[in-house]
């Protein structure tokens, strides 16, 4: 970290500082110029904030050099995380995860007959809502536990490992003994008490990135589930917020190799909530694996037209199908692979 | 609402859509033009999403018209909410709030001498973080409930009511019993569970507008509230997320007016989180006075290069009293007022 | 063009809108609700603005529905446009264009040397900045009319079509005679003088997005271009202007099916002005093309670390060449070829 | 500058980067961590970018301390630049410049009333446009050089100051003899041909910010200028394109005071542009004269309804009275005044 002390500070006031910084634990490298003094923290800056020297009234500005993770920070950890689900299904390196389903869980048959299409077509874990965010207290809530209950009626049918949105600590426990990964939300990523809790378990967690967080913000996040002791962290990319209109959200694709770069947790692409519309989906899904991502979470309903929700940015069975061909392709020029499940009933 | 039909859609499609429209309680205003068909719905759509219509695929635009909060909607109640705070402080049409404090409680000595010297410069509540949202785990979290009891004297001595963060279902009884003014920060205003308990009680919610949050969201998110049964909502904004990276955040000072239009609930200013830095406090609390707010929410600490937190967005006593000083004579022409303190010990 | 009347609305005033619609050349479709009266504009609405019914006190909202473009609409022309550029060049359905090159021209030899290797490698077309629009006064501003000629000798020596970017009116004729593409900079996408002159000659244009422009108010200034009689416009998606630093800008990828669905202009993908950093080009190339773009502008140098502008975004011949040689592959999944020159010495 | 070196560099890149460095006229302060070197420059920096070094492929990042603009930095010129209009008119310090008219001028008679109006309210100069940037090819593009005379008739007989937009180079020479100040949209704050134009005259500019244009960037733009010897720049702060769509833009009156701290150039807001609606015009008039701005531009309308263009965002010349007198006492509480007319027939 850097300070930028401004040009008129007084001796006393610059000394003062340096002698804070030293005791929180820093070595200091003070340069004098001509017309500025520029002072260095050596040590792990990881642990402190850019408001800790903000703050005070000589300094013009604080630069970051280090980054603000640690545990998620590739610097820390220079291999891939690969990240165990469950049945054989993992996520990271090589090990390509697609996640199917449709938004909200809504009976057991339908599910069932969903979820061994899905299999079929190429997925190899399955996605829906029990517990449902939505903006308006007048929508459809989810069927809760019901929806968890139906959902391991199906992975017992299929061997798919099972994701659900968790959306408070309330429910915790039931989705630790009844989910095989548990999704945060995007208006959830930034949920401190949450993501503390979360990492008292060892569960899988799937990240969203909050709607307007920074790449930085996210992996603040994914720390803080970590500095619990829970490393299952996968990222999950599902557009950001922008002034564009066209679309629900913008797709950040290059989040995709910049979260990679920065970290070693796996991160995955959902392009239904991004777009916000059936026909972007195949394209975005290519688009995401050729970007690099370690897996794919899309929505997928028998008859979208009469889906209790967002069914706007669902796929049918059969389309879905059609784009785990392409994708299958791209998957072997990439060099990974879709884990088949390895069921033991 | 108003559903664009695609051009080439097939009768029997509509057919079905028109019906399913009836089904769900509304009229069916149907405009067959030269190239297409336009469906107007007449009833209450404020219970109905654009995207229950948008996933028929002979859709082509959904319009709503109608707004889908009713609670927070000035349609339904022209005249300006007041909320009665405690000891003789309201918010709302002519009662101008000021709230100010430290980011976070520090010890009990300096908070009750601070409160002290907040209400007579012109305060007429006490802000104070007991449990802090970070970004980072491995900042300060704040002192928990002791920070409360410490917030409680203040109260005692002063008769200032206290506005303090809240950020899970798990400590919201504790908050009952020892604030009077229960704040849910931006990261947390689409955290849905915890909305949901709010509406449960009849405290009084600050409710911050979230970092991306559009006015219609924010409202909706009050709406989550005042469905549980509680009314007691006043809008806080506090800057939103854009390209500019001068400040912290942009403060949307047309969101005073707007909300105000749209909505009967109060909506107060907080300029330091927007800003984010000191020096720009001043100019935005008077600028919010003349953009119409219902009040204001302002960091102040004895001795902001030594705050544990946020150190570089607070006023010194002394700065707040000067500011008061010019806001003072703005209500005036503004035709508001800051409600003095009726402490019934 | 849909027009929500206020509740309140006087007869006489409705009467005088409807008259002044009427009188401006369309049919009126009204319906009065229980509670509202609502307009429908029969006709060509694609010469009129929603200000023009905003402006009236009565009016509550105004909702377009037929989109403010012609001549660039999908609807009106259902095939892809595939535009000549030459030298057997071509860009759209399935013709994939392929430019390459230094962000600015330094000099004749580094020049055509580069262009050998750029068409070895796989591309058909030769870009290079000769005025540059520069964020600062005080950085290199190109070669000028100079650096057109170094172009052209490049293009005597491998026969790729010239891309290069005119900044205002001035130099219009000069481009026209000088390169075989121009292009229109971020920054110029709305100056409206630029794209009026731009209609009056033939040249093909490449149309790069604004920083904060809509895909609406790009198809809006290709608009502008076809509205003079030019068609032959080519839209390049360079990335938008949003709050995430970690990259110069946000590639917006699913620009590319939106634009191709509203639209039958060829688009392409600009991965180095959109991540601004080496790294991310390779991946987003290959993105791109499985988004279904129409192909690709890519910065090159020889030696990026002794570039004259950009060298922090530009790839090595090699580094091309290996990403070419995918990229290949992935255009036949796609159905596509980038043409062969066809030099007519 | 800071620099900041990869870990793994090796010693001989350091050491060209460092004479590279020193070549380009700098002197440098290197400094060598346990982990890493950082390499600080000494001296103006203003004139390279962080681009003339994260080229290097060593290089991790690049820090500037230095602004780079000079001429338009507060640094450089301690004391408010107050810039001479005519006829007694000047901005900048206590000189408040009160700009109203219409959005574009229709005829000579509404006109000249308007601005008689104008005038007895309190306005101290004339905006209307002449050649309109539109969205849209089909809209009206403005009376021309013919609007341009009008206004010189209003300003014959009330002796108001003309402002009015320029939109490209070609009738540089017209505006120069036909208005006071010469106004640059937000859509040309970067076509930096017209910026250098501009600063090879003497004419104040009024300098529009870009919809998503830093407060950095505006000032470069500023300073492209200056660069050229024209010192006469007004900084216009009209609304930046943000998420929220309650609003055509979203009013950045934080960039008030900032831009007074970065630079010594006056500021002043438009309320009409960054609202796009009526209403919302007197709240914000009265916050940005308490945000501390130099000036107001508001369109008046004598019957919005029935405007050429933009009614929606008009107020009438009676509803601009009742602000101005708001206003009036607002500036007695700053300290600034609205200099009156000396007509100098």
């Amino acid at each position: 970290m850097i300070i930028h002390v401004k040009r008129d500070a007084a001796e006393s006031n610059i000394k003062t500082l340096v002698s804070n910084i030293e005791e929180a634990g820093f070595k200091v490298h003070r340069s004098d110029g001509e017309r500025r003094t520029i002072i260095g923290l050596i040590g792990d800056t990881s642990k402190v904030s850019e408001n800790d020297f903000k703050k005070y009234s000589i300094v013009d500005g604080v630069y970051r050099i280090q980054k603000p993770y640690k545990k998620a920070n590739r610097s820390f950890q220079e291999d891939d995380s690969v990240i165990d689900i469950s049945n054989g299904v993992k996520v990271g390196a090589e090990n390509f995860m697609v996640c199917a389903g449709p938004c909200s869980v809504e009976d057991l048959d339908s599910t069932v007959e969903l979820a061994i299409k899905l299999k079929d077509a190429g997925a190899n874990s399955l996605r829906g809502g029990a517990f449902k965010p939505r903006t308006s207290p007048y929508s459809f809530q989810g069927l809760g536990v019901e929806g968890l209950k139906i959902l391991n009626e199906a992975k017992k049918e299929t061997g798919l490992p099972i994701v659900s949105e968790l959306m408070g600590t309330d429910h915790l426990d039931t989705f630790v003994d009844m989910v095989d990964v548990i999704q945060i939300g995007a208006r959830n990523m930034q949920n401190f008490d949450l993501l503390k809790a979360l990492g008292q378990t060892d569960k899988p967690i799937y990240l969203k990135r909050g709607m307007s967080a920074t790449i930085q913000e996210w992996l603040m996040s994914a720390e803080y589930i970590m500095a619990g002791g829970n490393n299952n962290v996968v990222l999950v990319e599902r557009g950001i917020r922008t002034f564009e209109t066209a679309t629900r959200n913008t797709l950040d694709i290059q989040a995709v190799p910049v979260a990679q770069k920065e970290s070693h947790l796996p991160i995955i692409v959902d392009p239904s909530h991004a777009a916000g519309v059936r026909y972007l989906i195949p394209s975005m899904a290519k688009a995401a694996v050729m970007a690099g991502a370690n897996g794919l979470q899309i929505e997928v309903h028998e008859d979208p037209e009469n889906a209790w929700s967002d069914g706007q940015q669902c796929l049918t069975p059969a389309e879905f199908k059609e784009l785990m061909d392409t994708i299958n392709v791209l998957l072997e020029i990439e060099g990974k692979t879709v884990n088949k499940i390895v069921q033991t009933k």
